[in-house]
């Protein structure tokens, strides 16, 4: 019988927002509410900023109904963070969790925000204070090591493949070139899920580039003007990621050479979204060099995170079920830790949560299997039993034209 | 008792597609079915073009089973066109209808379409050749006159609020200026359509420019300026459409200045979608005068009209029964027209389907009543009223923090 840990618990949400992150936050309360020891259980507003501002809500008295309605709602319902705790910065949040009296900590976040979990917890460590921290997974880029997969990736691949899907069609019905740049800085798994409706060769999108393959606009141009010349028209998704051989972004080149500001957030990523420049860019080129006349760009931006609508069940069941794990694990006596979803079986489709260290998921980044990109510039239809448990049924639809 | 006329039907799908235009495709296939005086029921691939290309498909045999998955499926199902006919274009078509012994034409579409219905129509009165000629309405800019909405609004505009809805979350989440360019180039209804899911002053938009307002961009300056202010944050939807006090229109002077081309569609209209540049000006501006760091723009582009999964259930039953209706003048004996969608009630939500004149809708565009606009910089919350019966209820959300 472990011994019981008597105090409050802060749990936060960091970095960019998905449909299912408040599936997290509300399946950690569920695993804590009432159990031997919890007594307060804090949001912490706006991530680990909260926790230094001692800006908390109480969570513990939250009526089921209402904790359902929080559940269901896309975005990070305690506000968000993209700030990277340092030493000094540990030592405030470890100020303020001594002075509330805080022993358990979630942080429900991606490979940065285990890394803040981690830091934390070393410090906490170091001035031998007892505290439980464990890290919730939650990624559209799916690209955390250890993981099958990530909670956040089945709702937003299921964006990205409706989208392709009536895009697809839409294309067909007006034919041209339609280029559409998709979230995912060093991870092609969210671009990869521009596939996942295609029923045949003829259907979109015809080309994918994803940032595990070094991006040729030579080649990128070749290969639009022998699809458009085979089908009369191209669909192409494109990672806001792609890089030339010096692993620098495209769209970062290109902000530069525009004269907009480079943007760098505290982790010294350059921002990549919320801008056009990239598909904009990649348009014009085919305009000019392959004198095609109707040719377009979407970036679809900030609404593959939290669209409202537009959830996976299974993601959000696993999204709630990882995050009831990492209460347990916490209310059993563990001390710290990471819960993986790991694929026990494709068919039927079987998960198991594990408990990881921090550091095996802290700021590593997982790639998309070698085997799923074929030529440089496409998706292989094996990635599909892969994704497509993750994203769960797609519309139906049916066509009267085929070219 | 009217005259029983014999002969082969066209039915074709012109203009940019939507969620449920297939709805009217089956629509009229149902109404004219087995009904004296039908033989075959062709649908022409890409519009109008089809016709002159004598590029047909045989609908009239197609299982219910079929019409049904093609009548949820997003996008034009027959291809579409955006050719304006001209007399001698005219007279091509009306020279297929001879060959094929086509008695009943159908298109499905704008105000454009609608204006090449009726050409085709007045060329065939030309030629005292019998010809049922109906225009079945179709347009997500919920532009035509006579009309309380039309068929594919709905839809795009449940996309709209959806969107708008996980993107005020996100916005709350983390904090900063955020721009969204919705479609529409000379009707706001798409871009007012971004409050349907407004809960509180505090929630975005904040701010909603439409096209029927002359757009200042110090005007915009100031009212970012004050909002962000007072809330610490900013959701701001842009109509492709805006344009200065010439009527020029924004995106397309700022393409302009950046060297690249500027399209032109058959209609004469200079293309506003599928670039991200008018975003990211404005994005750029703020960032330059008001020194905000954290600006982000989207551009939903297609993704509003053909979305798959994100259809309004009243604008899909409303796409079907005013096909319904197209075809029963048409059998019935009128000789032409257009349908209208208009409003008996409100509460509880009711409307009938009346035939309007061809030369009613036909190239002409109705706007957003200037009650809905407040200030020039927003929308009020009567439009709620008028447009949350077209979308459907919305997603049901909730949030933790409320600034």
């Amino acid at each position: 019988m472990p011994h019981t840990l008597r105090g409050n618990v802060v749990i936060g949400q960091s970095g960019g927002p998905t449909a299912v992150i408040n599936q997290s936050l509300v399946g950690v309360i569920e695993a804590l509410r009432g159990k031997p020891g919890i007594e307060k259980i804090l949001g912490c507003v706006h991530g680990v900023s909260g926790i230094v501002k001692e800006h908390y809500v109480e969570l513990q008295g939250l009526a089921q109904a209402k904790l359902e309605r929080i559940a269901v709602t896309p975005s990070s319902a305690l506000g968000s963070s993209r700030d990277k705790p340092d030493a000094e910065y540990c030592k405030r949040i470890f100020a303020s969790f001594e002075k509330q009296n805080v022993r358990y900590f979630f942080y429900i976040g991606g490979n940065d925000s285990s890394d803040a979990c981690r830091i934390v917890n070393e410090t906490a460590r170091e001035h031998r204070y007892e505290l439980r921290a464990f890290h919730v997974p939650k990624t559209i880029d799916n690209d955390l090591q250890h993981n099958d997969h990530t909670p956040g990736f089945g709702s937003a691949a299921r964006f990205v493949a409706c989208a392709f899907m009536g895009d697809n069609l839409d294309n067909l019905a007006l034919p041209g070139v339609k280029i559409n740049v998709i979230m995912g800085r060093h991870a092609g798994f969210l671009t990869a899920a521009s596939m996942l409706g295609r029923r045949s060769e003829a259907d979109g999108p015809h080309l994918v580039y994803v940032p595990e393959v070094v991006f040729h606009a030579d080649k990128f141009l070749a290969d639009v003007d022998a699809v458009y010349k085979k089908w009369g028209r191209c669909l192409i998704a494109v990672s806001e990621g792609v890089h030339d051989e010096h692993r620098r972004p495209m769209a970062a080149k290109l902000a530069e050479m525009s004269g907009a500001p480079v943007e760098r957030d505290s982790h010294g990523n350059v921002q990549l979204s919320g801008s056009g420049v990239l598909g904009d860019f990649l348009a014009d080129l085919i305009k000019k060099q392959l004198k095609i006349k109707r040719v377009r760009a979407d970036t679809f931006g900030y609404l593959q995170r939290s669209f409202a609508g537009c959830v996976s069940e299974s993601d959000a069941r696993e999204a709630r079920e990882s995050a009831h794990e990492a209460g347990r694990l916490a209310v059993s006596g563990e001390h710290d830790g990471s819960v993986a979803i790991q694929r026990v079986s494709d068919a039927p489709y079987k998960v198991a949560y594990k408990r990881i260290e921090l550091a095996d998921v802290a700021a590593k980044t997982r790639h998309l299997d070698p085997s799923f990109i074929v030529n440089g510039n496409n998706i292989a239809d094996s990635f599909k039993t892969y994704a497509l448990p993750l994203v769960g049924k797609l519309p139906e639809i049916d066509t009267l034209i085929e070219k």
